[in-house]
């Protein structure tokens, strides 16, 4: 019979020493991690949930759940700005099974290795099955970005397509159905195996006024930003960079639905000031990274006014909230 | 319908500024908290999750839930000789009671304002209760204390009676029953209102070789010490600290095997070399604490020998394993 020990020292006590960015002083085996923050820099940290039934189907593989959990976490630093260098899980399961941890654990610890990040801490407790992460980053001193810096004219951007993790929610949740295997698996793999734009995050940290992860959907994360700023925005719908499949498989009545209202795609949505979008644009090529300009900032009270080749459109707008459920 | 945002905003973004050791750069309202770790200082955290049926009883008063789950993390810190500074939340609910939230949340900044924590962030989601908390604390550099540094001949100390929590425990459990309302009132405030010895922490921390806190028992607890420290222990039953309510409502048997593996006093385990003993009692009376020397280590390997009046005494040691039951 395993024991919370022994979870810990099979699953999670493993070494990536040298794929570590930063490492700890203190990490696994004592009541906390010991930690030294650099000079000049400050730390990020952020704290999510993932809960059996709310936030994943309960036969999700272990693979699956690991690099959702972890992404989904690192987003919120890549939201920041922040450039990761820990985390920590609160791992809580109904029963100890050796197959499943291993796979959970060998993915998680791989994209740690990626990321190099190291896992300093955490907690193995007895329930229904939830993960719980805080992760850590760092930014140099004052230098985080926020939901409140936007301003008047500036330009919206996001850092990729929207919609894609929405439709592989409906297909996992059979609301639709997708012959094309290609398709199928491309929106998926959109849905369980986010990206977290860590890079865009670090790279425009002295560029942008504002910036947000969009894991709630288009339409609600950009209201963050323009509740935490006073301003409004107007957004041209056709300018939204969308995948080749959805463009395929989904009308654009509903596209358009999907990529402002649907949610987990994890890409930023920032918003930068006219006389720096030079600046973006040259240190955006600069690191092969791409960032598309879908709209503005205007002076409206918290509003998002919607555009599609130039007419106002009105959509019909699925704010998501898991209480209402 | 309250939203996860007007939870956020009504139970748990509450403003505690004038009572706070060390504010936050950003705290609550972004995708993550930014945070300054004063210069010489360390940052030491910790992660704990409390779930609903394995460390708690579902009737648990909001009151006392809050009070427990806050207290176990601090216990944390103290065991790491840290000086709490803030704390982040995740708290998953089967449903938004407003009565409940309301409960919990004036409990839980009761606390933080006494201990001067800033809640600096959190997730509120939908799912079987829990709560996980990571708690962050400064240590001078250098200076945190772990379980690793005992050596042969320091003595053993706690910081006050063990057995009580389990006491509690039995008895809400329906286990036991006493009539006493005065001993059966301290035995349940012993389980759910801990009293986490920051203090003790952060004086030891310059004396002591190792230190833990006992959460799932003394013989557990110690144990950890000994496997990272490559020791052994004699303990010495007759110097431990009793309430007078054990003595009183438990048989003498039962009390050393509740006060050695019943788990949850959260008082202080820590070990002290010989010749730095009289500087501990110096320090201990200045500052009107409390400790008691109880055993000292020798060089067996990771085992612990009990004696009662000076004759071993063979304990019927039950060690807790939530995914045993």
């Amino acid at each position: 019979m395993y024991t919370e020990f022994d979870v810990i020292k099979y699953f999670f006590n493993k070494k990536n020493k040298k794929n570590i960015r930063y490492t700890a002083n203190i990490g696994i085996g004592d009541d906390g991690a010991v930690l030294t923050i650099p000079k000049k820099q400050q730390l990020v940290v952020t704290t999510d949930s993932l809960v059996e039934n709310t936030h994943f189907f309960s036969n999700i593989k272990p693979e699956y759940l690991a690099h959702k959990s972890l992404c989904v976490n690192l987003s919120d630093l890549a939201a920041m700005g922040a450039h990761p260098t820990w985390i920590s899980l609160a791992i809580t399961l109904p029963k100890i099974n050796h197959i499943w941890l291993k796979k959970f654990s060998n993915t998680l610890f791989k994209l740690l290795n990626f990321y190099k990040i190291q896992l300093i801490g955490g907690d193995t407790t007895k329930g229904p099955m939830s993960l719980t992460y805080t992760a850590y980053g760092f930014v140099p001193y004052g230098k985080a970005l926020t939901r409140s810096g936007a301003m008047h004219n500036d330009k919206i951007y996001i850092t990729g397509p929207l919609g894609d993790s929405a439709v592989g929610l409906l297909l996992l949740d059979k609301k639709i159905y997708i012959k094309n295997k290609h398709d199928y698996n491309f929106f998926i793999k959109k849905h369980l195996k986010p990206d977290p734009k860590i890079l865009h995050g670090i790279i425009i940290r002295s560029i942008a006024s504002s910036n947000i992860d969009i894991s709630d959907g288009l339409y609600s994360d950009l209201s963050h930003i323009l509740n935490k700023s006073n301003c409004g925005a107007e957004i041209q719908l056709d300018l939204i960079p969308l995948s080749k499949s959805i463009k395929k498989q989904i009308s654009k009545k509903n596209i358009f639905e999907l990529a402002v209202s649907g949610g987990e795609d994890y890409e930023l949505c920032f918003t930068v000031p006219k006389k720096k979008q030079k600046k973006l644009e040259i240190l955006l090529k600069k690191n092969n990274l791409k960032a598309f300009c879908i709209g503005k900032i205007n002076k409206n009270f918290r509003t998002i006014k919607f555009f599609y080749k130039k007419k106002q459109l009105l959509l019909n707008i699925n704010k998501f909230e898991h209480f209402n459920q």
